[in-house]
């Protein structure tokens, strides 16, 4: 038997990611052994990080060779147990890699939430939703009343942001690019205000909206609209860095952030993590946040294209700002 | 009766000091009235952060105006009282501002610690030594095996940070200008190590001497020292940014620190404070300090002027590295 695989070509280090990053093989595949599965992978979700692994800048994950399949998180099925830990048939989720098949023991794996759609598990349920409540709550820790301030709030960790806010007796701000993606932060999403940073003055709309200064900083950009956020932080703020896709985005390293001494004036914290950390909580915290979508207080959006052709392009959406909600791939039924 | 002052003539905005930015006067001073004091100025103090005071920029006290007397810490004996807080003779410490003589109800004054030098109130138990133990207890929490890594080591706040860093049971390197400072770090200061950055490479330096990491960064520098301190933190850092010396020095703003993303990869936290906001607590602390002096553990020193006329010029000594230890200024016995 045989798969298709996307392998990694070169590392794409303090540049946009292009075509040639990646290579399309065709190989053999081995007879699931015992306690193992053959796994037919129905969808592939993607997340700004894979771009940090493909470069191997980020040293918290084993690093990537070139010629690896390329590290990625899917959603597959069961098709054949030679004794593995899963019938045939079962829905799980977890890092299968670039592929179409896979044989697995299962280990790292987890039966998809039953209740609501497998997509679930790549996002709201998945990486993107825990990412969300466990940067809010544990390092943002909003208080009722709090201004939460988001930027990427469009994106599929973003939207979750605000709507964990709002659970959570707070208001929420969202800096999206584009009218249509802040139309939908206020409409769809919940968001109080919405900002778009392409159209409007950031600095002068966050003194409207927040005259006091903002209490959550819930950074997924970095580079200047960072900079702009920590010039209108209030007294005791709490700035939970997650991402920083303008990282991505240039040839050269953006500046940082000038107003960091900010911080100083509004006796403020700054602060990183890696949501893996908390890995023993997750089973725990997708049953909250399953409950949540269930009573209808928090919703998510796929953006699903499909075809396995696309893997690198589909990728590629999340640094164009072409993704809404939350970046599938569907490759198989 | 008369007293010479200092006035601010300038806001020193993104730019050095300068000899225009203050105006030597002579003024009538009134009368103690019922409950008033005389206080004669003894010594003044010397801080990084008058600059921002006189710039206007730090929004966290009362702002300056042109023609105020220049705001500032001195030492100060009671000579005449009308019936005010403290009996003629005792030495009080507070914001006298530049000036020899003032009239005060003795608000916000305190009796100088006995059994140390005056001048120690305006140093190891003043706003540097208070700095020093809030900035490194509240904030950076060294535990007993930790790497604390102090900026601008050989400074007044500095200094004491690397000496309380030990008390706890770390391990102290400090970064200074200089072979002179590097040497009186690690002779007298009872730092572990030096590092030269005029001298030294000093990301490969801080590799030698620290190949885990740093756990605590304790930052008075900002700018460049600050970016590679950031690229040299241990997983679960701390870094305290207590000043920004490199701030007040360029004519521009100087650039943020491009390591801050470090943070996510190092699950590390970036704090600011004011220490003012821990006021209640400084009787308390002042006696803790004074115990670790007493007992040999904390040493300080103190670089002594002379002559109200220097007054300009002894500020000015902070932003070029001139002052060993405590800056503070001799204007009348």
């Amino acid at each position: 038997m045989q798969t298709r695989q996307w392998l990694l070509a070169d590392h794409p280090r303090g540049r946009p990611l292009r075509d040639g990053d990646f290579t399309l093989v065709t190989r053999d595949l081995p007879e699931p052994g015992a306690g193992e599965m053959l796994l037919k992978v129905l969808w592939l979700g993607f997340d700004p990080a894979q771009k940090g692994w493909a470069e191997n800048v980020a040293d918290y994950v084993a690093p990537m060779a070139l010629g690896d399949v390329m590290r990625g998180s899917g959603i597959a099925r069961v098709e054949v147990s030679n004794g593995g830990r899963f019938p045939v048939g079962t829905l799980v989720a977890g890092l299968t890699g670039w592929t179409e098949w896979l044989v697995s023991d299962g280990a790292g794996f987890e039966v998809c939430h039953p209740g609501l759609p497998p997509t679930a598990m790549l996002s709201v349920l998945g990486t993107t939703g825990l990412t969300a409540w466990c940067g809010l709550f544990k390092l943002g820790e909003p208080r009722p009343g709090d201004t939460v301030l988001v930027s990427g709030a469009a994106g599929a960790t973003g939207s979750v942001v605000g709507q964990l806010a709002k659970v959570a007796g707070a208001r929420a701000v969202g800096i999206a690019g584009g009218a249509e993606k802040c139309r939908w932060l206020v409409e769809e999403a919940g968001y109080d205000a919405a900002i778009d940073y392409k159209a409007d003055n950031l600095r002068a709309r966050l003194k409207e909206l927040a005259p006091g200064g903002v209490d959550v900083v819930f950074d997924n950009v970095g580079g200047k609209i960072l900079n702009d956020m920590l010039a209108h932080i209030a007294t005791g703020a709490r700035v939970v860095i997650c991402g920083g896709i303008s990282r991505y985005e240039t040839g050269t390293m953006p500046a940082g952030p000038e107003n960091y001494f900010n911080l100083v004036f509004r006796r403020a914290t700054m602060r990183g993590f890696i949501v893996l950390d908390w890995a023993s909580e997750f089973p725990a915290l997708r049953k909250r946040l399953a409950g949540l979508v269930n009573d209808g207080r928090l919703k998510f959006r796929i953006d699903e294209q499909t075809g396995f052709e696309n893997t690198p392009r589909t990728l590629m959406r999340l640094f164009t700002g072409d993704n809404r909600g939350k970046q599938v791939l569907k490759i198989a039924d």
